[in-house]
């Protein structure tokens, strides 16, 4: 990712999310690629490889439930207390259509920041290989501010 | 597997269910094993590895949510038409706690099996390496019964 | 509402939101007032009374729940096959503040329309006795096109 | 309810759901019934009539959504600290079939009871008139502990 405009735009706000996204070994194993950081938003990507598919051949619900995940989690730790760490309390997800190829792009939102509650929202979208952009899953999530247990 | 008791209690059932979960390449990415197959009930579970950690070090929780959907799905598999597969329609997950280490076991329950959908219900355990038993996390699934698309 | 402008824009769609909606005895009883309706849009308000309320005075979650359902639930009837009725599946529904007082706007919009299931968002808004408004409650929600009892 | 079992093994703990109970403006007004209080579970029961129908005739899920509301909340109350009120989080709920007549029996028990979240799952039976006895909805719902503004 050295060429990426994200390395030569590096900000705090960056650097907070990134350090803590490097530290995901799910993430890492299944290829995800943190895209964009922004007060109160953050976008994920995920390329289609052998390690997120389901039987049928298609991105898992689990690749794309667990990338929305992180998505909604991290638009939330933009706005945290600066030193804490999140943590998700619960999220549900629905998925509208299932994709193969291309890779998927998700788009976390907060809805509201509360000092002891965040609430996201997710737009899981899938980007053909020719750039074709069609919705995917949609998610609702809520998030809680923890102590951070790493430097 | 070789060795487990139920590749020698093979059924039809438990091959349905087999068959399919093989095909599933991120969950032999993340390292899961199909532990249990009933009419209606199915355990799945997940060793802790460098594979399913968040940034602090516990199970991620894109890694439960998925676990958890695959046991609902398994679940709803076993009481679907012959010759058809099932796809999520959106599931609901609420993390009770963290956990490092040891696996986790989800059992998928089917609650309603209707011609259209398939309503479970998925709780999570973890087990340490002590055999202590703890509930992790507990999940509301929606499942369509769709075509197979593979042989 | 004989003098709602609604009324005096009646239309082909407008007609069948509104003769369902009239059946709905626990609207009635409420006090909920059907304010909009357009292809996969529909507004539905609620004003602040004592048959809403919950043990601290403010909105009860129950009436912004039912609200909620009953506004996606309605976007997803106008985009659902002529002589057919629609059904809840689930949903799922995040509150984002308390609010007395005013009355609540529900806002549904359909974000997948299959043939089986319909997927919505609702957005439920509280506007003030001085016309502020504020976001309140968020709902994920799952519906489906079903037979229709009555003429 | 002067003969009701509940009013004479009146506790301090049926007393304080009761004491809240009575202030819901809502349940009052579709004719909830509180029908036991344990710690961790509580039941609320709600008979069918024209104030909680929808447009087929049958339970409105708006109520059928505010009675499981309600008996996670109270579950949740149960045990809450000593002078404490709770508010919903958010929550989720699946339809598992329709009913007309008798009446609605919701269950409510804590899954898990933290210092900052409770966590709860709903069952919601339906009693036909003969005394029959069907799964109705489930729900998980997260509840927040709250200063109680009222004495």
């Amino acid at each position: 990712m050295s060429t990426s405009p994200h390395d030569t735009a590096s900000t705090p706000l960056w650097d907070r999310i990134h350090q803590s996204f490097l530290r995901q070994g799910m993430m890492q194993q299944l290829g995800a690629r943190l895209d964009r950081v922004a007060p109160g938003e953050v976008d994920i990507a995920l390329p289609y490889s052998e390690r997120v598919t389901q039987q049928q051949g298609g991105f898992h619900g689990g690749a794309m439930g667990a990338l929305a995940d992180i998505a909604g989690g991290y638009a939330a730790l933009t706005v945290a207390p600066k030193g804490m760490e999140v943590t998700t309390v619960e999220y549900k997800i629905n998925f509208l259509a299932a994709f193969q190829g291309g890779e998927l792009r998700a788009t976390g939102k907060v809805l509201r920041a509360g000092k002891r509650l965040i609430v996201t929202s997710v737009l899981v979208q899938h980007v053909s290989t020719t750039g074709k952009s069609s919705d995917c899953a949609v998610m609702q999530q809520t998030v809680m501010p923890v102590p951070k247990t790493y430097d």
